[in-house]
């Protein structure tokens, strides 16, 4: 009996599909990674195989001077294309094309995810009799906490939740993955990451796109659903969690559920801000407010950035700001999470360029530069016994190391069945239990103006508690 | 009244005097820290003033190219020469000389230290009627535990402690300096600082230089005294002491005698090792046997190399090896302090290149480059969620940035009165309590024989407890 394990892309003909899945797939290719996986095309177009090879080659192809053709057309042999809709009648065609695991990837609309993980239940594809069978989606899970738990249950009802692989790619992302590594592989950072030693975290998504065609989906969705109920409150349970005794996918989750769970409920009137850009100047370009984009309502309150401030009221960060904020049409792209250490007893060195070095800060930048810092006092060279502010710093990379793409590391995970960098839905339910109240209170009123181009709107800056401020979006060190 | 203040350099017509504190001086000059100070060179010479201030001018421009010949003017005209010898008559000329606060400097060979001392107050120079007076001396202080006690006792027959400065130019090193600051002046790294999370500390001091004409000197005092009584043990206090709680030098000092106090009693049958080096290659260049050097008796059993093992008993530091060395000729010159963190639970990242990879070290490295590095774990780059080694990495100061010499440093702490980088009397007994079991064994027996430019004696890692190796003498990452 063959066990060919398949690979089965639903939206074969869509832009995720052409411009992140078949290129990263592609690249495991190139690794060498894909073994004897057999991908299966399907969309509703009425392609042959041979066109849709073509159309892989062309977009493949497209903007990478390092395809290898050795490597592309072993590829392409292994694709085939099968047009349908999402209907059971349709779908029952790939039954005898299935021979071993299955996986499932739902590159479609969000609109139509239950609907198409039912139907291909049952048209019988779901059944592990022969294999494991897999479903993919990705984010948006739902839109509030109502709908996410109706998406769920629809789910569930032909899905168990170890066959689900909700994809929140910035888990995919290497230098995310980095921060746990960083932590739990030293010895010396874990025993000071805790609200003894730090008094502050942030966390910055920071962007200098507008909507780029998405204003349809985006309007009515804003930064706080778009942005921060998943990429960055993904990326504050890796900097808050307690360290996993075991390299074990339920045991990492259950840690990020329990500080997801610990979040104190957010107070619309105090912990949040949003803001709406209007026209301005981005890196020298000028820019149209949010309200004259194409598809967007000129009457739009929808923000297009949102910050907050989390506690996470565990043992080990009691007490202690985490404030998360992330804005389009920014004065410039970061992305970067920071932990503030409190200063030490100041005796030593009162009366000295050292009271206003900054303090140390632990950053890990993902965007515009790679790779991690410590800010440090050391000696002020000189004759005088100061502190002057240092930076201890290592590249994620060097130039001639080879990243993986997010989408290239979590289709390997999937493939292997990897659970580790995928949401389960109590995390996807606790995040959205975290914004909820935030969503609820802006339906009303109206998100503050800020300039395309600025840093964002200047509510972000007077709603931090006393003695904290935002890292420039800009590093002076990078 | 005047009370212009007077710095006296006795023996200035030598080496010392000549080659570090008068270029040093000068420095002080262009930074304009000297205000009114008066300088006088002090020597058995019959020269004039005039004479001086040629020889001076010689020195201070000898090799070095940035000497303005306006504060060159300046350091001359403060400058004046008195001739005559160690006798009270001699001395008695300076009586008049000396208006205000006057500083001693004995620029002369340890054998004189204690008669000079004497002689200067007899000669009614020690009087502080019409200002503080003070004495400079240099190491070494004595030869072993017995003579250091009674140089001292010498010296306190005229001199109180707070008028004594005892120089280590190691303690005025910025990069040594830098280690305080880098412990004290940061909040995350001082929480770890302890056996807790550190399972060694290492101290190297190597050289590729050999007795370079201080033969007549240093056979028969050997590494352990010339080097790691003084120097390294110093060093030790640094990396080992608890934090003072204020910047109050015998506060510091306090704590730096703790730690002399708490090392446990060498055993020097197994916590020491002592080497000698025959002829070899250093850095390319051929040189001779340490037995063959002119000025060394062939069948010297000085030990060029010595490697020691201290426990620092406190409560910080208990169980954990401090091991020390410093050797002449050697594969390169390497000055560093590192500290090694233990493995952190490695569940997470066994069975990956971590298990292969260094654990973290905190080093601060003083030559050849001068920089701060934590050597860390981050993500591998690629598809894999593996660690691998990665530096964290500050220089100490960047190219434009004036650093200033040991010497500047020490002669403007003592003009100011600071005692924080000097050695109080019993600093220096309890460096002597350390080594003194050694020096008695070391009476018998012979060095291990090492190749002139090797790393040192083979029994330098024969000697570490297991699972402990020395950093390589040449860093790969510097």
């Amino acid at each position: 009996m063959s066990t060919q394990p398949t690979l089965v892309v639903l939206g074969a003909s869509g832009d995720l599909a052409a411009r992140l899945l078949f290129p990263a797939l592609y690249a495991l290719e190139q690794r060498e990674r894909l073994a004897d996986l057999k991908i299966i095309g399907y969309a509703r177009q009425e392609w042959t195989t041979d066109q849709f090879h073509e159309n892989l080659r062309a977009s493949i192809d497209m903007g990478d001077s390092e395809v290898d053709q050795k490597y592309l057309d072993m590829f392409i042999d292994r694709m085939e294309f099968h047009g349908g809709d999402l209907s059971v009648e349709s779908l029952r065609q790939l039954t005898g094309v299935l021979e071993g695991d299955a996986v499932f990837y739902l590159a479609l609309p969000p609109g139509v995810f239950a609907d198409a993980a039912e139907t291909i239940a049952r048209a019988g594809l779901a059944d592990e009799t022969n294999g494991s069978r897999r479903l993919v989606i990705e984010k948006p899970f739902g839109t509030d906490l109502t709908t996410a738990l109706a998406l769920n249950e629809q789910l569930h009802k032909y899905w168990r939740e170890d066959q689900i692989f909700r994809i929140d790619h910035f888990l995919g992302k290497e230098t995310v993955q980095n921060i746990l590594v960083f932590r739990f592989a030293n010895r010396f950072i874990e025993p000071v990451l805790k609200s003894a030693h730090v008094d502050e975290i942030q966390i910055t998504v920071g962007e200098t796109l507008g909507v780029e065609g998405r204003s349809r989906y985006y309007d009515g969705i804003g930064a706080l659903r778009d942005m921060i109920q998943n990429h960055l409150i993904q990326m504050m349970t890796f900097v808050t969690m307690e360290p996993p005794a075991r390299r074990d996918p339920e045991m990492l989750r259950d840690h990020k559920v329990e500080v997801l769970k610990s979040v104190a409920l957010v107070d619309p009137a105090v912990d949040a801000v949003r803001g709406q850009y209007s026209a301005g100047l981005v890196e020298g370009t000028p820019c149209i407010a949010y309200r004259a984009e194409p598809g967007v309502d000129p009457t739009s309150h929808t923000e297009t950035f949102a910050a907050l401030r989390l506690h996470v009221d565990t043992w080990r960060w009691e007490g202690i700001p985490v404030y998360l904020r992330s804005g389009k049409r920014l004065a410039a792209k970061a992305h970067e999470v920071a932990y503030r250490f409190r200063e030490p007893p100041t005796s030593l060195f009162k009366h000295t360029p050292f009271e206003k070095a900054e303090p140390n800060w632990l950053v890990f930048r993902m965007s515009p530069s790679e790779c991690t810092e410590l800010v440090v006092r050391t000696k002020q060279p000189g004759l005088e016994l100061e502190a002057r502010e240092s930076v201890l710093r290592a590249e994620y990379a060097t130039s001639d190391e080879r990243e993986a793409s997010a989408y290239e590391s979590l289709l390997l995970d999937i493939l292997e069945g990897d659970h580790t960098p995928f949401l389960r839905f109590d995390e996807v339910e606790w995040s959205w239990r975290i914004v909820d109240p935030l969503i609820s209170a802006w339906q009303h009123g109206a998100p503050e103006d800020y300039v395309a181009g600025s840093d964002g709107p200047a509510g972000q800056h007077r709603f931090l508690d006393p003695g904290h401020a935002w890292r420039p979006l800009v590093n002076p060190t990078s």
